[in-house]
């Protein structure tokens, strides 16, 4: 299996960036002051070097929300039960919860995908089957995933970003759903970032402050009890991740092994994000992170790796929500980018101090 | 003319604070972490006490992109000729201008209205003409314009928002276009916000150091030749605003007086608001600031006033293409309202630890 993620790395190419000078050169000749459509400008520009194409095209939009469980849900670290997590997929698949309402408010296609929830679910029209295992190991007295099993997870997301640019999507987001997946996202953070436990730890969907240091103190154990399977960002991802983060990381390379775009959402989708871009750093040329999560830590996770996510909306609550709402900035910024008029087509003056 | 601005202002209310609870809990008991959705919550629950129905609606929304010249642009503040303000509003009439993409791409309406443009533009559908004077006077060498052209402009614009609201629009933005308008909007600042000229001053369409030395210089003389006419707002309006600028602050009051949410633009378009705040404070409660401007001092303008805009993403265009976006998340969050399940409904289980 290890020549299979070989081969999808492989087939990640940077971003071509050949296209930069004659699309900046376009941004300028539309009928406004250079620059002053400020980040929809980088985000058009940044969309036309990923996809390779100076005339992009930007209409079919999916966000796959990645479901599972975690064995560390037993140390009791988030505020809520773990048989929540097939609730809300139910909840997901009935159309009533917030990414359903913002996917339909937003033009963006929504699959849920069951990568180990502990539970077995009826077919679904919305519905993709790709359970690895019911749920993670606890990740506290061991790894969390074999690595195989890690792979597996990793290659069923990819394929889903590889069959959706087949079926003619132009952008995805990701999403996710699994109670006390923050703790897992965290450790991983840690490791993969070497950032302190102490200063990324955040409230999840709202634990007390006993709870709190309750959790830090797991994920630290988590941390000791897998230290020498870390090494790699493989390793880590396998000891200390999850089914649903696992096959984020995989989405985000299979969509960049396509050329197309993908959007993070938030805490949880940008530690799958971190280890995509762990194995495959050019993977960054197609990776777009949606907003800046409430969530504790995400704000210096993103300063560590120099980026800036579009929104700043205090959400924390997953599931793509973030992704959906920027979804419509880059598509709008794809749209000024194809259908400004430029100064001379239109007859405007031009700038008369330069 | 003054009797029937304290009219105006006597018919704007408060928003209907009693809806507070009941809305707060109706968001309390939507299938996610209380609170998860962060500032897409604040916004739902401002649009309901706003709008005082526990049950809004939101679909129907407009932009009015305010026109007009200045006559300080004679002072050479501005890096493009004033001939390119009618050349603007041509180009928004053939849709090819930022704010057309931006507005079809968010399903709002348009309307561009000429409220002191130096040039006479034929009949357009979408062209609303409201002139008062071909472009204000210089204001570096006295006001601006009359006290009671300064009224027309405010009723013209207050007019359009009642207009609006009776023909069942849901959401109102501004939006403005005025080549040097960034000049008596940072005078108008400095003046109503006490503020200094020095920090809020900023490049506009993008002038070179040198001419944003003579901005500064212009607008601390317009300053000081107006001085014994700004003790009041509504004559700092008319000594160092333009047509556009007073018409923006009588569409808020207008949108206010009929409990219609209104989203103010950028730079320019904050001017109006603040200058509506100054006539009518009442008036905040309707009011949503679209975006951080990039252009220099609005961030210090926006933590004066204590506000936190919707979106920061550099933009220094105007036109209303902030608000067209901000629009977007402020439907966004009005549907989470709407149509998110409930816990009970869902059969989902409530949090553990409480």
């Amino acid at each position: 299996m290890q020549e299979q993620l070989q081969e999808l790395l492989s087939r990640i190419k940077p971003a071509e960036k050949s296209l930069g000078l004659m699309a900046q050169a376009h941004l300028d000749d539309l009928t406004k002051p250079q620059g002053s459509l400020g980040r929809l400008e980088e985000i058009a520009l940044k969309y036309v070097l990923a996809t390779g194409s100076f005339k992009p095209v930007l209409s079919r939009k999916k966000i796959c929300c990645f479901a599972a469980d975690h064995g560390v849900a037993a140390e009791g670290v988030s505020a809520y039960p773990a048989e929540v997590t097939p609730q809300m997929v139910y909840n997901m698949l009935g159309g009533g919860a917030a990414i359903n309402v913002l996917t339909r408010h937003a033009g963006v296609d929504l699959d849920v995908v069951d990568m180990g929830v502990n539970h077995d679910f009826p077919d679904h029209p919305c519905l993709l089957k790709r359970k690895v295992r019911p749920g993670s190991a606890n990740m506290a007295t061991g790894p969390a995933m074999t690595v195989n099993d890690t792979l597996q997870a990793v290659f069923y997301g990819a394929g889903i970003a590889v069959d959706a640019h087949k079926a003619g999507y132009h952008l995805l987001g990701t999403g996710e759903m699994g109670i006390a997946n923050t703790t897992p996202a965290t450790a991983l953070y840690s490791v993969l970032l070497d950032l302190p436990v102490e200063s990324i730890t955040g409230r999840g969907t709202g634990i007390d402050d006993a709870r709190l240091e309750h959790k830090k103190e797991v994920i630290r154990r988590s941390l000791e009890i897998n230290a020498s399977r870390c090494s790699t960002p493989l390793g880590a991802l396998a000891s200390l991740g999850g089914y649903e983060i696992a096959a984020i990381a995989g989405f985000i390379l299979g969509a960049a092994s396509c050329r197309l775009p993908v959007v993070a959402d938030g805490f949880i989708s940008s530690a799958g994000a971190v280890a995509a871009l762990k194995l495959c750093p050019d993977a960054g040329d197609y990776l777009f992170f949606s907003h800046l999560s409430n969530e504790q830590g995400h704000r210096t996770v993103m300063e560590k790796l120099g980026a800036r996510p579009i929104l700043d909306l205090d959400l924390r609550l997953g599931e793509g929500t973030g992704a959906a709402l920027a979804m419509q900035i880059i598509e709008a910024a794809v749209k000024v980018y194809n259908e400004m008029a430029t100064f001379s087509s239109a007859g405007v003056s031009e700038k008369s101090d330069e």
